[in-house]
């Protein structure tokens, strides 16, 4: 049996898809959770000096949407073929737009500019793109894609806590049920479940 | 014949890597530039309401990397197999990183935060992620992954004009002059060769 283990700090936000699809698969991990304090002497270790980082026997596998699309594909989460892969990209790169920008405006530490971009952003961006994406999983069946259970949903799922913290816009869940209903689809699955369940807690 | 169609405004940025593959592929295609005067009777008719799109008898593609993806997969410039895929994806992702961290700096417009930014980027930031792409491109043979030409390279050729404008780093060519000799390399493949050399000139 290989010797797998997920290194991430103690949160969900990008490590999340890669322990809930590992548990879909089920596979044996070692949920590595790396404190602050330790994390200086572990950095200079990590391909790109970050985590999360997924580990097979040694060989590290690094970026998170990289590594999710990889165990989806593992374990027949991906399309039947280019065309059905591509819904599923193009999905996650819409979604992965989103929260980049709401990552941006979220860190910046200038608070003049900080409230500017917040306030552009639920003015001019937000309106059309959450419901465009809140269209797209309707339109799937209460996924992201494909109108199925597919790798994209994982990543949207491990990530929608830290989601909603980034994006700042009140009531999100009762705005755009289907968000936390692709979170809740995913969290019952029984074997992610019984990770989940098990798991330390993680508010985002 | 199918009826292929790229819309996107008269710039390369995120557009030009599926121009270069569609030529790759020997494919022709419209090669439509969208003057921003025509822009905004356009966009609601636009998927995401943005452009790049793909358009391949009537059904549209869109976000550029899915689209550079499924392309690069249809001509044969994709890995052989999940692991080799992979590669390519998480090469691919921490490039786009380094490019959306460029790009938010670029189109801030408070100019105090724009520049405690960038020289927040250019202090922690580019030194690092600059060499680690540098060293990738090393060891894979003047490729971004695979050791050999993939859709990586397309990306990141029909992009890297826009690359340097938006980093802002002096002298980008001749500090990695291993980024450069992706683009040339892409750009004199012959067929690609062929279609820039009749394209109308963008200077991004
Ligand atoms: N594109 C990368 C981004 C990874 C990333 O930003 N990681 C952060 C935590 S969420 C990190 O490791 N920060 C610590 C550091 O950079 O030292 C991915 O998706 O895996
Ligand atoms: N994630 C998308 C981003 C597309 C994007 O930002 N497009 C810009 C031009 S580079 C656009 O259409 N801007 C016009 C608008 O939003 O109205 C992709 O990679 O295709």
């Amino acid at each position: 049996m290989p010797k797998t283990t997920v290194y991430y700090f103690p949160l969900k936000a990008l490590g999340e898809g890669i322990r809930l699809l590992l548990a879909y698969g089920g596979e044996e991990f070692e949920d590595r959770r790396v404190a602050k304090e330790e994390w200086p002497e572990m950095k200079p270790k990590m391909p790109f000096g970050q985590m999360p980082i997924l580990e097979i026997d040694g060989k590290k596998y690094a970026q998170s949407s990289a590594v999710v699309r990889y165990l989806g594909r593992k374990y027949g989460l991906s399309g039947k073929d280019i065309e059905e892969d591509f819904e599923i990209d193009q999905s996650v790169e819409f979604y992965t737009d989103i929260r980049t920008k709401a990552g941006a405006v979220f860190h910046e530490q200038n608070e003049e500019a900080k409230a500017r971009m917040q306030a552009e952003l639920e003015k001019n961006y937000y309106p059309f793109a959450l419901k465009k994406l809140d269209e797209i999983i309707k339109k799937n069946n209460g996924h992201l894609a494909l109108g199925k259970l597919t790798w994209a949903d994982f990543l949207f799922a491990g990530m929608y806590d830290c989601f909603k913290k980034i994006l700042q816009v009140p009531d999100l869940d009762e705005k755009y049920p289907s968000f936390k209903k692709i979170q809740d689809t995913v969290y019952a699955i029984p074997k992610v479940k019984a990770f989940a369940d098990k798991a330390p807690k993680a508010d985002y």
